[in-house]
């Protein structure tokens, strides 16, 4: 045989970049063998060869798939108790007083076992699944000590191995300052530099370094150590940046991220023109949330038009975290995306393949379909890829392919 | 036997006003005899009584099945280019060239068959009712001809049929003006007045008529003869009222309703509170629909506090439809009217149970869970009601029940 697989009389929306803008090839034909793409064309040229397996796609459309880059999956409990406080007039106060904030998913997530944590993140990582994604990454950072930040990536790794998904783990012990080191960030910054980051690394538990540079979180010097020794450990790193303010930073937190080779800088609502600059020589991705931006009901919008101006990629992603994003929906994201932040469909979709995939420096291997790619599709019931981008709580996801074996669904 | 079934061994946000905002009873007991609610309470004071089958719900909670009260379900083709040509820049007069607006979906439902109407809203349903819906409303309004407002209430009942789900048609004939009425509005609502609503009426096919008065549409006089052939006909109104503007009409689109006794005024952006008041005194339920609000990214807020302040009841929709609400998640909506029109939850979820019912007509029978009421309940994998607001694009329905029967998941 020459193919495992041969995918066949269905419209592919590749997002190579060299096909136009979705990299649409009509009436297309997708050959894989040893779960790489073979082969990806129109079916008329395609070269003569025999498949082990036929799929008929029924005219449905396939598109690379899906990548979540920027999630926090892995939490204990959640704040459904927090949303409906505020919603009933809660000052931040009585909020705090009842324990809520970060302090409560620290809390609930340290009093979970590892189990525990894999088995509610489970809940959540099938409602992505279910959507065509096959590859995620997923933060700790709700430990904010050795041992929780170890369980978080450890379950993550359990989830990658349980699950049809790629996972890519980071350390995001830089979240916040935990509650035992209050009025000592430098401290707990030298806890998560000399000890939390080389212990978890050694691991081989951390795949890159994230830290949140904001006024609320850690400044740019404190970030920069967590960086240091990022680089030191020859992790790569990105970061939670200009959110609610330019954090500080000389030129914004996405300025520091490029000085540091970032693969991305994310959020960054309020990033000016110096800082996309940097980003675009960098070579850093904006990673957009905007389920975090619709749930906090933010007014700033990332600046779209520079990232485009200056040939910024950009991502997008769920955010999936308990306080300002609890989304469990990539395709929702994609609607806010051109809803909230008027990107296009095509520029929505490129941001959970293609972008997203060089958000986790997978952009070699994963993101596109094109020969010598990983064979992760996802196959649509749909008439046109910009529904993907245009319903509201829909999954017209019939069949998901990973690494050429389907995981999903069928056609 | 005494029941036909017991549910027990967990919570049960009633939703019936008595016992508090969500009517919750902890550790509850549920029985039901021939499709109805037998006795609903505490189980430590469940009388003494045998059942057929017995359902352990696992700490779970119970609440109603869900109502979807204002959808625009069945109808052809979808606007997902019009949407992505509007994100790439293209003006109204580009969009409306190539065939876009409600016109094209009034071609597109038009063009298709009955069946094919009942196929491709069928998706659309299968959609909510994997959510806990349990009623829809369902309107027709892309004909604004005899035959295929015929076909779209036709497609409707037979949703009704073939899925565990009680459907409530609504005749929309006056919804917009059809291209081959252009400039004759008053002739056109001649036809609906004289041969479409009393041919469908007389056929069995309409629960309720509706009209879309805005400056836009149809005018306030234009909606009073649709609403003087209803009261004729013996059926109840609603309106499509002060969306985008007051509508022209004195005090608003929604006095105009509450002038005609409306079971609901919908949309009510911009309705005022004179009209509020009189929505008050003729029990006129306000429909709020987030998913518009949201997709046309309008900034003028219904007016919640008024409504409260005059006890209308509030009740929340998908509004589903191809060209400003493309939502097929209820939960969705839940969580869009909480975060944009900052509903508590506890409203918002009154205003897909108590109140949508009571927007149907069908409050006596329908929307809490009470001795007598259907026994239409929706099982939930959470720790709190407040989580079914609280998630974007989750869905923790483990088990829906109508009119006594199992009909999805299970416990
Ligand atoms: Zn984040
Ligand atoms: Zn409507």
């Amino acid at each position: 045989m020459d193919w495992d697989s041969l995918w066949f009389n269905g419209h592919a929306a590749t997002m190579a970049t060299a096909a136009g803008p979705a990299g649409v090839v009509r009436d297309a034909a997708v050959a894989v063998k040893d779960g790489r793409i073979a082969w990806i064309g129109p079916r008329a040229e395609l070269p003569p060869g025999r498949a082990a397996e036929e799929h008929d796609l029924g005219g449905r459309w396939v598109t690379p798939g899906l990548i979540d880059a920027h999630t926090h999956l892995v939490f204990g409990g959640n704040r459904a108790r927090e949303f409906e406080m505020r919603l009933e007039g809660a000052s931040y106060e009585e909020i705090a007083r009842a324990g809520g904030g970060i302090v409560s998913t620290v809390a609930a997530t340290r009093a979970a076992s590892e189990d525990a944590l894999v088995a509610s993140a489970a809940v959540r990582l099938e409602r992505l699944l279910a959507e065509g994604v096959t590859v995620m990454e997923i933060k700790s950072g709700y430990g904010l000590d050795l041992p929780t930040e170890r369980a978080m990536l450890r379950a993550a790794r359990a989830l990658g191995e349980r699950y049809p998904v790629t996972v890519r783990t980071t350390c995001l012990a830089a979240h916040a300052l935990p509650p035992d080191y209050a009025g000592r960030p430098d401290d707990y910054i030298g806890l998560v530099c000399d000890t939390i980051l080389p212990a978890l690394a050694e691991e081989g538990l951390v795949d890159a370094v994230d830290a949140f540079c904001e006024r609320i979180a850690f400044s740019p010097e404190q970030t920069a150590r967590v960086f240091d020794t990022a680089r030191r450990l020859g992790l790569p790193v990105k970061l939670h940046a200009d959110q609610l303010s330019d954090g500080g930073a000389d030129g914004g937190g996405a300025a520091l991220a490029a000085r540091y080779g970032a693969l991305s800088a994310d959020h960054v609502e309020h990033t000016g023109e110096e800082a996309v600059r940097a980003m675009a020589a960098a070579g850093t991705v904006a990673m957009l949330l905007p389920g975090a931006f619709y749930m906090l009901r933010e007014t700033k919008l990332p600046p779209i038009d520079l990232f485009r101006r200056h040939g910024v990629p950009m991502a997008v992603s769920t955010d999936c975290n308990p306080g300002t994003s609890p989304a469990v929906s990539l395709l929702l994201m994609l609607n806010m995306a051109c809803t909230l932040f008027r990107l296009t469909p095509q520029e929505a979709l490129a941001g959970v393949t293609r972008n997203a995939a060089k958000a986790l420096g997978m952009g070699a291997t994963h993101g596109t379909l094109e020969a010598g790619k990983a064979a992760d599709l996802a196959v649509w019931d749909i008439g046109d890829p910009a529904e993907l981008c245009y319903w509201l709580g829909a999954n017209p996801c019939a069949a998901v392919v990973r690494d050429g074996r389907l995981v999903r669904g069928g056609v």
